[in-house]
């Protein structure tokens, strides 16, 4: 018996279409094609851009697709060669191997990096290693296969590798995690060590190594920095932790919940201000608590005018601002141009400027010295059937990240 | 005879009021106080930001002031003095210092790094080297007099060293140059090579400076880079000529005066754009021109639409906009923050990153040098006595910058 080169019909939560509950479905995932893998999830989270899209608020939205993007898992070659092996070395790593722990599934025609029996990470964010982008080495945006992704398709054929009852789904972001099996681009897989716990560095492609990134990489926090975060969520928790690594003086995190403050301390918060509190625009409140402004600071909510805020509660003459958080469609973002002209700087980053493939494991290395957080963020766990519950918690503010049990 | 000590009568430009035109009166000058030197100004060049808080737009503008803050002149310490040391040595010098070149006039208690006789360009951008922002090395933006000169008096009594008849005339930008005589403050006066022609060198103190340290400073083009400038007046044309020495591969000049190319050429632009030639916006005829958009652009207009363009010609992922113009009070700039979350970054300078007192020598060394331009800048020569046609000129196209000998 044999998947490789064959269609199979797995589980998957189908959005069918837009603020409709998803589906679990029965869905063909047809075999990758050059410069694709096909991946088991294992475990995957639940991250507020799936939300988003979900919603119906994102233009670019295609359904019916199969969202999710924050996910671990491994790839298998075939049932036959896994036998075969068996066979012959009568080691019973290849039965736990095809039982419980399939994460890439099958590589297509030229795929060289990552072979059956990997595990991975798929990642949102591609990289490519050959393209402008990646050449520049000033950025982490791979520009190789987002005219594919951006659309919901592959790049091999523009076609998707999902359907159901022969209607094809789209994929979401390259990734297409909440499903037990999925097809992306080789350039969009992070192979890591097979000793990490895929349950937990699941975590680490996407929300905790956005905020992490924003900190080390965007924004270069540096030691005795005093730093200003927005959203005390899985991001701006991560961007806490970051700084904290960083070795920031003070780490002011900024919530319109409270009860976020105990938490919040766990990963570095060491001031909290609720803007409820205050009369004045939040802004002047930390200008005047920090003697004329932040060093740095992080938006992690995705709300055009905390963005404002964030920019205008920097230090003249040299504080910067990192949009971390996505804006819904159509919002823009403005200020009076002399808050740049007396030397603030505005950025934002994508994926924390952590290039995809490289990066990842370094960050699953890291975590498994204990060197950063990841078990402390999942506050939650379920399983694929349970999907729409998970979405329900996400929107609650005791939620960090829910992780689900993709296999069962 | 001595001037030390005493009012100095003497003739400035006092714009009594928003619009009209400025009017030639005997100004009586007070002597430095503590912290403050008084400077004979030889010459002066006008910017746009005198037009601009003349014209009544300004809402941080004072009336009625002496504008100017884009010159060169000395100090003289007394008469008496002067006489003394002569008769002592006999050397003419003192002749020609006393007659001809006096340029820091006397200096108030406690000023000890410039005496009578320097020749200095005053600076609208203070260098105390004692406050937090001197302190930082990160900005060139000191605080030390700026709650004075913001509000065109003078820290030490919070009042003006300028009056007509009794009446007090506000000091501007703690410069004032549109007057034979001016006090300003001790850390406003960058101190210069006597041998650098003040005709010239006066340009320093504003335009010139401004452009080549945006890209040398603020934004730090590297060799190869592609740069857009929009706006090809002084400031623009000192981008050019700052990114040609920095090695820009392409500098893309965009004008809505054609008739801007050629000189524009002579600075290091290399291609030139006219916006009314063009259907789409400005800023996807430059991302079609360069592959995907420039590496740095700088706005030196003052317009936030224009703004708005120069960041969004940026290369994703990496490309960095600088604001140099200086916009109307209340504008906004915007843009949607997909722009920033996708590597843009978007930055602003003042007097181009330079520390004044520091720097300034050493533009005006560079120049002696003949490594930058400065006496290609300057297209009419008037007196100040001539300063509302000056104006009129200021607005015509075919004027970069008009130098007003004040002495006459």
């Amino acid at each position: 018996m044999t998947t490789q080169g064959q269609v199979i019909t797995c589980k998957a939560a189908v959005a069918w279409e837009p603020n409709k509950p998803l589906v679990i479905e029965d869905v063909q995932v047809a075999p990758p094609q050059a410069g694709e893998v096909r991946i088991k999830i294992l475990f995957t989270a639940l991250c507020h851009t799936d939300a988003y899209t979900w919603s119906g608020k994102d233009p670019e939205g295609l359904f019916p697709c199969i969202l999710g993007h924050e996910a671990a898992g491994y790839i298998v070659h075939s049932v036959f060669c896994l036998w075969h092996l068996y066979t012959l070395t009568g080691e019973c790593w290849f039965i736990y191997l095809f039982f419980g722990r399939r994460i890439v599934e099958s590589v297509g025609e030229g795929v060289t990096e990552v072979q059956p029996g990997d595990h991975v990470i798929p990642c949102y964010q591609a990289e490519c290693r050959e393209c402008k982008f990646c050449k520049s080495g000033k950025t982490n945006l791979c520009g190789k296969v987002r005219t594919a992704t951006g659309v919901g398709v592959m790049m091999n054929d523009r076609k998707s590798r999902f359907a159901v009852n022969g209607k094809p789904i789209y994929h979401f972001m390259g990734t297409s995690t909440f499903s037990q099996y999925t097809v992306v681009h080789d350039v969009s897989v992070a192979k890591i060590d097979t000793k990490a716990p895929l349950d937990k560095v699941c975590l680490l492609g996407c929300g905790v190594s956005t905020g992490l990134g924003a900190v080390w990489n965007t924004a270069k926090v540096e030691p005795g920095s005093i730093v200003a975060v927005f959203g005390l969520g899985t991001v701006g928790l991560a961007v806490a932790e970051g700084a904290k690594a960083a070795g920031a003086s003070r780490i002011i995190g900024i919530d319109i919940d409270s009860k976020k403050l105990d938490t919040a301390k766990n990963f570095g918060v060491t001031e909290f201000v609720n803007p409820k509190d205050h009369d004045k625009p939040i802004q002047q409140v930390l200008v005047d608590l920090t003697d004329g402004g932040v060093d740095y600071s992080f938006e992690c909510i995705g709300n055009v005018s905390v963005m404002r805020a964030a920019l205008e509660c920097c230090h003249k003459g040299w504080g910067t601002s990192v949009i971390v958080g996505v804006a819904a469609s159509g919002q823009e973002i403005s200020t009076r141009p002399f808050q740049l002209v007396t030397g603030r700087v505005w950025k934002g980053t994508a994926f924390g400027g952590f290039k995809s493939r490289t990066q990842v494991p370094w960050l699953v290395e890291k975590y498994m010295k204990k060197e950063i957080k990841v078990d402390e963020y999942i506050t939650h766990n379920l399983t694929l059937g349970e999907i729409n519950e998970a979405f329900d918690l996400l929107h609650e503010g005791g939620c960090l990240r829910c992780v689900l049990k993709v296999d069962d």
